[in-house]
């Protein structure tokens, strides 16, 4: 990868790259200072976790790949922070799992909508949801709650990831499974997830991409199982344990 | 306080003025955009926290409040999330101290430390040190060594919040005490403090200011005994503990 300018078996190479993306992602107008703080949240999470995948996160990623591959109708739900920092992984990830990508902000202005959209293109995106807006989420206030009629309100399965506990737990209310990804085992988001994942972005959604290609020519079944086996509680408990117990130093 | 439209009573009511302050230095010019991640990283470890002052960190505020009465010539360091978060803070501790406060930035350009005397004198304080640069701190880079001669170069006792382990080393290694303010516990800059302070500056800063009133009229012999009953190295264990236990939900 050529993106920035030091080899990956770098040991800050993964740290560094999120750091150039984020700021990238600040001058093409995509993450907000909302963002900016949100990323240093998950950084010393991400600290207290080691910065790797733990075995349990693994699982949960395999789990997310098969609920998306069963999924009739998933959507992968793109914010600030997702679209600057795992561009093209979140459109290699749609075409691994047959996925919508739709955009989907907490603090929605247009401007910020198409710079996201555009971005995104740039990364081989080919369509973008998210900017009809011609549906609601119930139990939001207006801008919140704008989804795509025949995107995220129509999905079976929604990828959200770092997404707050309000947008959530309207999801989950709505009866659609989500996949969480977030750094805090213990948010209001990971609560409502039929599959929480507790790691870092840039480190999930290649997972995930990798367990989807892995598992695509598998049957119903078999993903049946992948999925039952997956215990959501389990995985909450270990990566809260993993953080207590985390090196601070 | 009127500077936002919510009582002091909210139950948020500090974390949205930190929110609000933050967001207005990023408007000055004052608040860089590692300034914004730094602050997430904060948030994070004060969560786990509980969000309140432990009776560690009070043991620790009121032996830096000794440590500052007990100094020759203390200085209190400023840099851009300091400036954005407590200006009028440090300046009433500046005040209550006897101590010179100075802008002294990570990422330097005139254009900013301007920013921040400026904003630091719009909250009442006389002199602002930090332009002159007349002086380095040995060991560090040329940008980020830059200290006035009269300043912190001058001083036996600098407050350094939320420092990076470069600077504080490169101080500690000068002879210079520091009282270091930063939420995380193993970080490379409470370390090299001989007080550290593992509370939200937001919080720390009064609490400073407050012992310090409190001890003015103390006796040389009584603000030795403060200090000396302060042990750096069971605050730091405290802090860790608190975090590891703490309410995740």
């Amino acid at each position: 990868m050529s993106e920035i300018d030091i080899p990956e078996s770098h040991p800050r190479y993964e740290s560094l790259l999120t750091r150039h993306r984020i700021e990238a992602g600040v001058e093409k107008g995509i993450t907000s200072k909302q963002g900016l703080i949100a990323q240093g949240r998950g950084e010393a999470f991400d600290y207290l976790l080691g910065e790797e995948t733990t075995p349990s996160a693994k699982r949960a990623e395999r789990a997310a790949a098969a609920q998306l591959l069963l999924a009739e109708k998933p959507v992968l739900s793109v914010n600030g922070n997702v679209a600057a920092l795992v561009p093209g992984e979140m459109v290699e990830l749609a075409d691994a799992t047959d996925a919508d990508i739709e955009v989907n902000l907490f603090n929605r202005t247009r401007k910020r909508m198409v710079a996201i959209a555009d971005h995104l293109q740039e990364h081989g995106a080919t369509e973008v949801k998210g900017l009809a807006a011609d549906a609601r989420i119930p139990g939001l206030d207006h801008e919140r709650a704008k989804v795509d009629e025949d995107g995220i309100y129509a999905a079976d399965v929604v990828l959200v990831p770092l997404e707050d506990g309000d947008r959530a737990q309207a999801l989950a209310e709505m009866g659609t499974s989500e996949i969480v990804i977030d750094l805090n085992p213990r948010s209001r988001s990971t609560q409502h997830a039929t599959v929480p994942i507790v790691d870092n972005i840039i480190r999930a959604i290649p997972n995930i991409t990798e367990h989807a290609r892995e598992l695509a020519d598998s049957g119903h079944e078999q993903l049946e199982q992948c999925l039952k086996e997956f215990d959501a509680a389990d995985a909450l408990d270990n990566a809260e344990q993993t953080i207590r117990q985390g090196d601070l130093s």
